[in-house]
């Protein structure tokens, strides 16, 4: 596809993409909704090793968050009891017992997680036609991270297009064409079918990790599908698109007119799924040994009541 | 068994059921091990319906934790960026994007939940004979949660004890035991296996949520396993125990010498882990009308650096 | 005075008492303009004693909230270094210091506090016509605490008016009147004078703290003053009223139409300053002792950028 | 003075500097003894003119925290409520009333603060004797900063040594002597009294406020008081001493034996309070302009259940 990204060119795929109503007027799940139990049951058939790759990053103080974006910060983790008070004698006589308990304080996106189709507006209106109105302080009312507490395991494809272009990681700025990411699955000899939990590894996390720094990772530039990926998505019907970025799409974006220009489009009109910092570097490696891009995808999300995402620890199971 | 719970029947237990050393002087996941690829292969093959079920309760203000355990709060979600802000546009000069986007503060343990092996001490030393003092105001930086990233996967066995006793719950106090418990697998069809984890229901939960009040669910009273427990999970080599109680065993306990006797035993000695706070009414119900109680289960940490536990939404998938 | 209170007496007195422009089309801070620099003089005059009353209720877990208002929770507090930690060595080798550090969480209003001016709005408009959009996710964009950071200092006077009607707390859904403001004046021997901070005593915290219960304080019934009072307010051009309940206003409310009617007048139309939650038990005691209700008062908020309020430990001096 | 810091210079001055059980075994808040009801009442006769300066910087996600000491955090804060929901209309029906509402969360030394007693111990005790397993993961149980809460008034003296230096910002590194306070006071005209709050002025934080950055003003390198100042506090019985800095004492410190070796005695060994990050910019300028270097402090802390310090917004009243 050649397309000129401006705000035209947003219009116009909103009203050509759009999911609204297929799935009913009070669907809260969008393209989830691909994901049938005869899916999810074929999914678990492509367990043939018993690998498990966890595909979240550690939460700590030091994560990806540096001040860029909407004021995210870092996981805040605190203790509540500890083994020194423990051996210090203190909890003897209060508790009983001798334990540790502590907390976690973070915004649900600073790390890898799930965006709900509550996280992004077009205009005043959310995905299926919700009023953006019922997010408001009390939380996201509407199209809430809870409804996909019990959705999100599939069938996984592992889609390595920087291993595709032979290097260790696509540049800053680099646009992923939809010709590409096909070219990517023919190469790997793996189909995208409906209903599937797609992962483009663009190896920007693993360049920050060897780099000991995350730098500007959440909230600057970065490798990431172009606009037109939208089409793509909606072509196959996928159930949802997962990165090792902070945000899946190029950056800097493809026009100034607006910021982000395929989210605009992916959760509003479609209702799609998105997964970010998604650490895949094991699991990519084992795909290259064996051949095998495809495998048993479980991304639980927290159930939090009216969040625009959650934090998850994704596997994938070969 | 008879055990007559007391400090010296702890000391003897901590004795004959330690695993202390059994994996390496560096293991940091216990009874995690016997879940080995191919019991994760065949929990995979478990999966023949495709039905999903999520075991997390909903993280919100609402949530089980009245102030009775050790200072824990529920949950507390805020917002960064709301749909009211947006529509106001207030964001499309600043962000040239409409968005929400959200906080999440809590306690690892109030709700769903797992227990790291750094949860509980015995004297001043935990699991594997690591020294308590690793535990302290920054962290468990010895057997955190961290280290079962990529291990919380394997076959599910659900004991449903409630609707064996033909109950819609079991009565706070009601210790179940080692005998009772291989009668319901009996009266199931399902033998409990090296490595599964098994998840036992009492109806404590549905109990609170049919009266619309946690009451003191987290921190109370609650029907659980009795201390012998402990040896029936090191006899049949049980990866992990979980239940839809805050704390699996019986209380009151049957002790007074000591808070929570059996888990002195199977964090500190066994290296067994907890999980707790399951939601499991659906799954139960589903089980009991196709009198199919084994599945695949997922339930990923995250992956919380140096944490007791982890907040989840554990999958039973049959 | 005889008000029917609806909300045509709202809209009547939002006219009838407006500040807006009184102080300069940017003016940030309402009343708090009637402190002059002599007036501040003057109250370090009225120091005698040397005698410092604090009036901050403590900070901790069993503070007033009990969720019945706006999702407010009590003041969260936690360690991040320990005692237990430093003799247990764990600090030697990392700090070179042996040390205690910790952190507080809480909503500005949980407990002894100011409001702000931006706290309270009458139909899409904040006091002096700044539009509420100006509050946002992001903070309050005007009429912020952050303003009121030297402007704390005045006269205070304490309108004792528990003790005037012999009793230790005024009732529930007591109303006090403007008449009987002045009769406790003037009982007292004291003269509100224009820039006064007014400290009214119900004696409602006292009861609850006798009680060894908050119950229902924050957010529930109280005594207060009636809704005619924000016509005193103005009439005396006090720079502030504060007072030992939750919501200085009498509840149940003189109306069902809205909730808190004087709050509709004396913040966004008045811009009055309005301190809550305050512990005036000994400076009550002391003032009933010597005779004298009017003392310096210092109550400076934290300086919380975009503020509604800040938690406070005003100070009486006498 | 000349002194070798060291560890032994550490023990020496511990034990010549000792104010334990001087004022009873129970003593809560060491030096702030000195300051008595009469220097209250003479403080507030040093208010001529009815000016008032408020000490604390703004609390907000730009504040000095940058990661270098502690796992300190900035201020972060959250709304519960907004104009923008307001407007929207989604208050109405729920709350009867438009308002806004925070919460905020921060390290209750990240920015101006007082610094408890139960702060810095040496070896395994705090002030007083009290042993440092009193300050374990529940709070500071010893000498919290809420055992200050009507005392932190009396006389305040600044000297600028910056000024008398003829420099906008002492340099990192610089060591002020003893002789070289006094000089300050001598050419200010001004004598240091027992029981005084002492505020020095090095210029750094300035300094970093004409940067735009505050850099590693928060646990790096700073102008401040030498070690031998621990003698003079003690010799003039001063109450506090405050800097605008974030410690106080000169870094890098006069050893590398240890990690503010200062700290080391001031708190344990003598009780005294401290006070940090104070922002000095206008009273500085004020005193530099009449010739007035004493006036009225008051710097009330949040009453914080055992809290290490508390978060302030210090007046100095002129």
């Amino acid at each position: 596809m050649q397309i000129k990204v401006s705000k035209a060119a947003i219009e116009e795929a909103s009203k050509k993409l759009s999911n609204w109503g297929r799935w009913g007027d009070e669907d809260q799940i969008g393209t989830l909704n691909f994901v049938t139990p005869d899916l999810v049951q074929r999914a678990a058939s492509l367990v043939k090793k018993g690998k498990v790759f966890g595909m979240g990053i550690p939460l700590n103080g030091n994560g990806p968050q540096s001040g860029l974006f909407g004021g995210r910060w870092n996981p805040i983790h605190t203790m509540l009891a500890t083994g020194t008070d423990a051996i210090a004698g203190v909890q003897d006589d209060v508790n009983h017992m001798r334990y540790a308990d502590d907390a976690i304080n973070m915004p649900v996106q600073a790390a890898t997680h799930w965006d709900s189709l509550g996280h992004v507006f077009h205009h005043d209106k959310m995905y299926n036609g919700h009023n953006a109105k019922y997010v408001d302080s009390r939380g996201v009312h509407r199209l809430g991270i809870e409804h996909t507490r019990d959705r999100m395991v599939g069938r996984g494809v592992l889609l390595d297009v920087a291993r595709y272009k032979g290097v260790d990681s696509l540049e800053d700025g680099y646009g992923i064409s939809n010709e590409e990411l096909d070219a990517v699955a023919a190469k790997q000899g793996v189909k995208i079918q409906k209903g599937d939990f797609v992962i483009i590894r663009t190896g920007h996390m693993e360049r920050c990790l060897a780099n000991g720094s995350w730098g500007a990772y959440a909230g600057g530039d970065a490798p990431g599908v172009k606009f037109e990926n939208c089409y793509w998505c909606h072509e196959k019907e996928i159930a949802a698109i997962c990165s090792d970025t902070w945000g899946v799409e190029v950056r800097p974006n493809e026009t100034s007119e607006v910021n982000q220009p395929w989210h605009w489009i992916v959760i509003p009109a479609m209702g799609l799924t998105m997964g970010e910092i998604f650490y895949v570097k094991e699991l990519a490696e084992d795909c290259a040994a064996d051949g095998v891009y495809e495998f048993m995808f479980a991304g639980p999300p927290l159930v939090i009541t009216g969040g625009t995402g959650s934090p998850i620890n994704p596997l994938a199971i070969k």
